[in-house]
């Protein structure tokens, strides 16, 4: 919420120190900058992107107000010269990416920005945050659909995000990866999600359970979920079953605490024997994939998920760069051990067989080869080359490589998947020769 | 950035289809809820309590406007006399907390609400996420703090954030917690924080180290730490100290990679030998308090610590909880194994001992004893009573308490704090008496 626009001064102060130095000393060459993962987390199998379509929503905003320059001048690092370049400011450069919803892996460029120097520059942290935070969370949301194996999956972390922003876009990565819905109002409106909801233990204990499932499905017969877990669970779920005969039936019932595996069980056993087979079992608290395959097998209809996704809790960040690759046609990279970088603007081939992803190859970008290329122009001189349309088109993506995606990445434990560096893309080969040689 | 205004929406539907019901039913009567922390993570001895002056500045804005009504009406789920009072919301009960900076401990409540019943009840998502975040990244920046031991601590955290929002509630809570400046310019300029930066490898691989580093000095002389890892760090430290020779001393180096222990104390030599005494080295990459303490007796002066901090990667989120503790006058609790709340409007005292806080004591709101009360009436009949201050008044607070803290707390050892909790709190008074007795 505490947020300004226009969204120039979400940067680091040196992204703007740098870019002074760079156009005072005529380093505005063409540059490219590749944003990518250098490492899969152990927990992750496979990555889902995100955010570059935020990324081409906001770039236009990317600018600095009066107020703004106003504030850069008090900090006295800035010239005046400067500071009429950053007010005249709108990137006019090209963007190539992995489309959102899209499967990636690790060393796949998911946003390359190619610019002149200092603007490809200023871009660095605002375009990092964006995409980081929503590949983050497509690829939680995914890893937790990919586990889950077709049961009703809710969003319910709305109050444990990191900000609103943050659960807002937890709310979309959820519905982008094959969710159900959200129980965040705000996303709904902003991204037209489906919402979602059921009661709180507060609401039960004002009215007691009877009156509380009453009033309930008096004003909501379509989406009555009753919460059972307040005091006693079967004792509710018997009064469920009372008054279900009454003509109060719920879609379904919620348990968010307690010995889950005793009580789903004990519960379907109760509500069955009454004939309520349709009348759904939901559970919350605490579950993220581990609890969700821990539990595979029992009578669980569906997932409110909040917490340990929202804030991917198992893995709360991604080993996500943005590097300086090529300047002035010369490639740009780092040998250092563990962080070695690969130079110049690359494309991503990827290769299929029986219909199921075999590996990525990436290369240079603007090679032909055989596969799949993953990687497109979307933005030219500043200007959207094409829609990418929104979280359901997003979701259509997902939900098509996932079915291409190797059965073996789709469970908890931790399968690699083969990405093929072109040699051509090797630092080494761009060493200066020692001398003498 | 994605988020609308005014703030209504920041909620779960639950939220209001329960306010529905509770209006059609008459349940209006004073409501008490309590947001506070179960229990303590196993990383972390102490909490420093956040989001308070955030909630008080923005819930006046907690409201509806006619976009976002007519939004809700197209759910279909609400009765038009309920958009109505939508319509006509604006918060006017109380709310009672311990203000950001202070120091806290499990079951104590950090904020209460108390307003007729739907009022308080549409707050929860918004108050527990806005309080959840500053709370969780106050409790790690001041973690970080308490290991560093008096080395400059720089927020670098903004590009791998949980948005911008976080990654600015993160800024105000690094030197909210005793850290030196951010990274971030947008937190500089919303907070008015000190804000620093040191120039990326992206500027050494253009320029070349000398030309690199004598240009960063020509322009930000009072400013310049020189980035020497991105080829070879002792090459580099020499470079630096002919580059000081000539008068392009530099305040300090940056270390981002490499083999921290045996290259600190290497660089350190070599400045040493050559009068470079006061040019600091600053480490970054990585860096969290584990590392910080791993580290200790380094010669490092300061830290860049950025994703395992704005993340709090060990414990992305705290076990907070937004319970009714009071309806109607009447207590209102849980009793459910390891979720038992405890019910009534609450005072936290602390009680100190040879100037170290000794225990605190929850008791009820209204009693009187002998400690510090922690809680305060912060918003009374929905207007402020009191200026909290910005985040340099919370930073007191902090600093005051932190000095106080007994010392076992302050280290990465988990050590208890003892919160008593008055014996007329314990729910089990006010179960009903078993018939018959």
């Amino acid at each position: 919420m505490d947020c300004l626009k226009p969204h120039g001064l979400k940067t680091d102060l040196y992204e703007l120190t740098m870019a002074q130095v760079y156009l005072e000393r005529g380093k505005t060459e063409r540059a490219v900058f590749s944003l990518y993962v250098r490492k899969l987390p152990e927990v992750r199998n496979f990555l889902v992107a995100g955010g570059v379509k935020r990324v081409l929503d906001l770039i236009g905003e990317f600018r600095f107000s009066k107020d703004q320059l106003r504030y850069l001048k008090s900090l006295n690092l800035f010239k005046d010269w400067f500071l009429d370049w950053l007010e005249q400011f709108e990137f006019r450069g090209n963007i190539y990416a992995i489309p959102d919803g899209r499967i990636v892996f690790n060393e796949e460029p998911i946003l390359q920005v190619e610019a002149d120097l200092p603007s490809a520059q200023i871009l660095e942290t605002f375009v990092m945050n964006a995409v980081h935070l929503e590949t983050l969370l497509n690829s939680k949301a995914a890893r937790i659909y990919s586990v889950a194996g077709g049961k009703i999956l809710v969003d319910f972390g709305c109050r444990r995000a990191h900000g609103f922003e943050a659960a807002n876009a937890a709310a979309k990565a959820a519905l982008t990866c094959g969710w159900n819905a959200t129980s965040n109002l705000e996303a709904g409106m902003l991204y037209n999600l489906p919402v979602s909801g059921t009661m709180a233990h507060s609401y039960v204990m004002v009215f007691g359970e009877e009156e509380a499932f009453r009033e309930f499905y008096r004003h909501y017969p379509q989406n009555a979920v009753y919460l059972i877990d307040t005091y006693d669970v079967l004792e509710a779920a018997k009064l469920v079953v009372g008054l279900s005969k009454e003509g109060y039936k719920p879609l379904g019932v919620r348990i968010d605490s307690g010995d889950i595996p005793k009580l789903v069980v004990e519960v379907r056993r109760l509500l069955d024997a009454e004939g309520l087979k349709d009348v759904k079992i939901i559970v919350s608290g605490g579950v993220d994939e581990y609890k969700i395959a821990e539990w595979r097998g029992l009578p669980i209809d569906g997932f409110g998920v909040g917490t340990r996704y929202v804030t991917s809790a198992d893995k709360p960040y991604l080993d996500i760069a943005y590097k300086l690759v090529e300047y002035a046609g010369e490639p740009k990279f780092k040998l250092s051990e563990g962080k070695k970088t690969y130079p110049f603007k690359k494309q991503v081939f990827r290769f299929y067989s029986n219909g199921r992803m075999d590996y990525d190859f990436v290369t240079l970008y603007g090679e032909e080869a055989e596969g799949e290329p993953l990687v497109e122009l979307v933005l030219k001189e500043g200007r959207p080359v094409k829609d990418l349309g929104d979280w359901k088109v997003a979701r259509e993506r997902f939900l098509s490589d996932f079915e291409r995606l190797p059965e073996g990445l789709k469970g908890l434990e931790k399968v690699p998947y083969e990405v093929q560096i072109d040699a051509r893309l090797e630092p080494e080969n761009y060493l200066p020769k020692p001398r003498g040689e």
